[in-house]
């Protein structure tokens, strides 16, 4: 059996309460739970902290054992020197999920430092993308 | 039933042929076909063209009457106004698909005009990409 | 008899279908036969492509013997050294429309490699434009 | 009756005398009364100041009742904000007209801040660039 | 009793009058009465100019002899080294107020030349901004 | 009785200690005292942090519920894409204040990337921009 | 026999008629004549397109059966990611060849994405950089 | 006998007055006077303005008669589009003065928008500079 | 006997682990007691967070006391103003260590914030870049 | 006979030596000895110098009289106004040649100061590219 | 009797053979005499390399004991930190001279890295240029 | 017995006399000659020259043969491609060093072309950098 790890980052606790026009009425939690039945064959691990450090120590703690990360790390994926060295450093492949298009935001949303150190990216696609991120870590090959 | 086009641009007839290492070594045509295989519910069209303006026409007649758009511009990604406007122009919701994730090669191909104009986007997943775009596209209601 | 060319480019064939509250519902094609009607005296050539490198033949074609050109090459007005080129080759004189403002529009559509090859431009007025480029190329001596 | 105002910034009062190679040698106010008699049923109000702060006072006293503002500030076009807002204050819609092409002179004269806050923009087309404004601001409707 | 200056630049005239949902709809002229009232012991004095260089005579009159001025030069504010260089001339220190909150609006309204040459800045409070730089300029020792 | 949330981002907590020509010798603590007795009639609560997160999920915990926030995170105010989420993802006013003023100061602190996500913005005004922005959040209706 | 394909890009058909101080007064025909008669022992192919996009399909066509490109993709040169690719796809060598010298020229073309894919650049040469380019494909080796 | 006008622009009334360790305890007034003693046989005009279209105005009056005009724009010379135009417009060649050497100073005051309308440009000399360009305006032939 | 403080930010705890081509295999742990020996004459403090704040408040708890800093804040080095500031806050003078040659390592890893809030900067010398930090903080005076 | 001077700037005289992937194993003396081979009805002159100063007095000394330079000054291409002012400064028509192809390597080396002083550029074809220089400067005409 | 030194950079040994109608057709040694009958009470000290390290060099011999330093160092003005540290190290003062206008020539030319390390910039009156330096550092004081 | 050459760069040679307050009051004859018997173990080859091509050169002679390179090129640091192109080109390892922290002194200091060519980097430490660059290349391995 795979072991997927979702590591979300700050402020996607608030995910069903924050700006529904954009992020959608589904709590983080109830969609977990719903992942965790359509994918019944993955142990799927859920992390979620606002603090950039924290999600660095967990990246290392999952991220030589497990078959997979899906990283969304929120406001940090533009600035994180940091996280992008965890990812770096740890052995499992990482795909990065922003639930909105970030291409059609704010400016400063235009780019990711995190994604040149993830194998893919998705981007757009409401929580779905983390359902297609866990299918992409688990099904191909 | 659902119709889904999928759009590819210039060297991407080349798949299979080009660069295996960052390609892979499945044809489109071959891809295609196992796509058709695996989604029977959904009739999916195929238009490949090295020519910007042919995009942007194929994009125009398909673009008002399909369910979706799977687009992958290729180096006109970068580049083209005028397929982000012509996919702005059609009624039908798109996704930006690359094979590879262009954030870790080289920086004329980290951003892209077509992104702000799509709902979604996908990198760096391989061919796999435009099954899960198809998936996004037909399953999310 | 004085022969002007009007050359539109890429999405252009999709106006008064297209965005109707940035571009309105005229057809283009109703459009140029009202031209003609109001400039009796003027053979008004009309000419539409999507791919950029048609609208460089073209502009080649017409543009040694006809006595102006009123250029509106839409997206690509904003990246095309080509079609630059080619009115800086040719001698007729050239005016370039914009039927929208492009300067309130998004930060890529606010320059124009295309217009310091012309000697005029015009934006903004809707397709009356090319109106007014037409009485200014064939009024003016 | 329709009430347009032609609206001068800096070094306009010299048209005629300065650099006729690119502004020609007809005066301003030859031309102003020239563009009455071919406009009759147009009240046309000119101002001409060399002061930004002059002109943005001329526009909030007439902006608000005339049917239509011709504005080329000349060299306050690529820095003004106080003209900028002082135009999107006042109702009467605007267009900003330049003599010379701008896109083809030194790099500091191709951007204007003032073209965003107007309804259109007219460039290179010698003094007849304001008979053309005046026509699509009264012909229009 | 203190002496404080209040120095408004272009278009703030139009306070009351122009796009009431940014600026509301109180005229200067009313605050600043509303302002005398509440300050009973502060002599204010109270400018306003649509011309850079009026308000750089006016910075230099009062600013060698007032305890404090309070400048809102709008348009102004992020390109004038003129006044700039008014305000670090004189010897009263000086706050710089916006009544929006400039840094939520046009990127070209983001970044004030003013700001350095003042001690304090208050924006997006509304006319509120300027009493409270009233208080900080007269209850501060 | 209102409720105003106070909130300190890192080295704020070595007011009083830390370069005390820029910051003054009063604590933040003996502050916040001196600003409950003025404001009797205000809930004021403080909350300091040196990590970014943590001052993301305090603004999430009392952002909801409290009447406003005054936020100076320090040196996060130029690099928090996380604090700004924060702060437009809950629903109470926020005010951002320095101490200094940070348009004087090196290149690095002259932008903020919170003021967009928040109402008002007070600079340089010393300790006193807490009592000003209390006010402000306080009294303005 | 060794294989050369000469591959020009947009407005270079009018070679010989176009801006001749700056192009020459030979056509292209005329010019490739001379080079199948200057090297006999060399198959010249040559191909000329206005559009891009052709110029993809025939670097992809003949780039991995000859044993040489020489390409002069004009006003392309400094903005196909498309040629580029297409160039990097194939196998033979290529060497970019400009007939003018793009660095004394107009800012835009100064620098050439095609560049990078390519063994070798040749400008400012007039049309002998053909023949040089040829003489490098063939005898080095 | 040759006539030179001095032109100054914003807050050279203060020279004397202002910044003294930058520009020195002596008016205006008292080194024109010293000027005029010192070149009896050149009439020396003088004006300054804090007013921009007003420095344009004079530019405009004196530039077609006097022999050469000497201008120290002050903060206007950093910015001001229109002073360089009206320099450009005018006959008399020009020389840019500067107390200081702006070269030392604040990064914005490190380009002069004039200097390349004028023939000479001199910084940092004090008021000697003002002494030396009218040295080089009437010895020079 | 001195007091030097070893602080080290994030991912650094993987010392001995991650991309040892980069790093090398031996642990911060072992190094730290290696240096422990070498430098008997010195109380040497370790501290290593993933987290930019308690980076921040380490620092402030020890900067005080101790007779030096050795900060290597990592991928924190490029983007953190509240390190930066931390340093600037307290009395004892640190030093930059980097174990690789940032320099010569990805563009976003070229500039460290930190540095200037320094005494000095050491990189590219592996673990031993530590011990010659010691040395510089111990035996300069 | 034609006389054409080949000058080589710093490290070239290590060619042969230095970086053989990059620059081959012959050495410029034994390259410059083929080419008088090569070409007997040329006088090949040949100075190298890694002293940018004494690169512009050579030029200075051969550039008047000999018929062509064959110029490849190395690093100093990237910065050397001097160099290119040393070139313009000459009558001699002058090709510049690099070795390896720059616009593939380093983002330093992309651009050339020099370029635009010259008639021609070649770049990555080996000691070859000298070779094509010659033939061009002693050829064409 | 004062001592000054000119000391001219690269190709400026070809004053009156290049360019003249940029740079005259009076030789340096021709002028240098003629400074030395106008000005019998100065010690005019001249050297000239095109050679940075000697410049620096110089500066350093003779920066120190004289009087001021009259430098124009050509095209190393815009790149040379290490002629800018020798002049900021002697205990002369320096007058930075250009014989053309600078600032209307090539953008690579508008820049001086020089002039902040100088006292005073005269620039674009020709060999007088000189002149005026000699004069402005015997004369004031 | 290992042998170390230190290189230093123009104006190095002034260490002692040119601002103490940076880099202090010992000369480099004199350090150097400390360093020898410090290391008595290292032969310590020691060049200084104001002329990069000099520099260049001497790496050229020593980088060779000699174990470790410890260079200080000063002003060069920050534009010379040739002593990147020098140190690249030789075997030894070199290690940079600079006397002040360039981080924290003028812009135009920040950043080394030098450093990604050497193996470490060591700044802000005063002479006493070069001693610990000594230690560095000696004592590991």
């Amino acid at each position: 059996m795979k072991r997927i790890e979702i590591i979300n980052g700050p402020n996607l606790n608030l995910t069903g309460r924050r700006e529904p026009e954009i992020y959608g009425t589904t709590t983080m939690e109830e969609y977990i739970d719903s992942l965790r039945k359509r994918f019944p064959k993955v142990t799927i691990g859920y992390f979620q902290s606002n603090i950039e450090g924290e999600l660095v120590s967990h990246i290392q703690e999952v991220g030589f054992e497990s078959d997979g990360l899906i990283i969304n790390c929120g406001g940090y994926s533009h600035t994180s020197v940091a996280i992008h060295d965890a990812v770096k450093a740890v052995t499992a492949p990482a795909i990065e999920v922003h639930i909105s298009n970030i291409f059609a935001r704010e400016e400063f949303r235009h780019n990711s430092l995190l994604s040149s150190a993830c194998r893919g990216f998705i981007a757009g696609l409401g929580l779905e993308g983390y359902a297609l991120a866990l299918q992409a870590l688990t099904e191909t090959d």
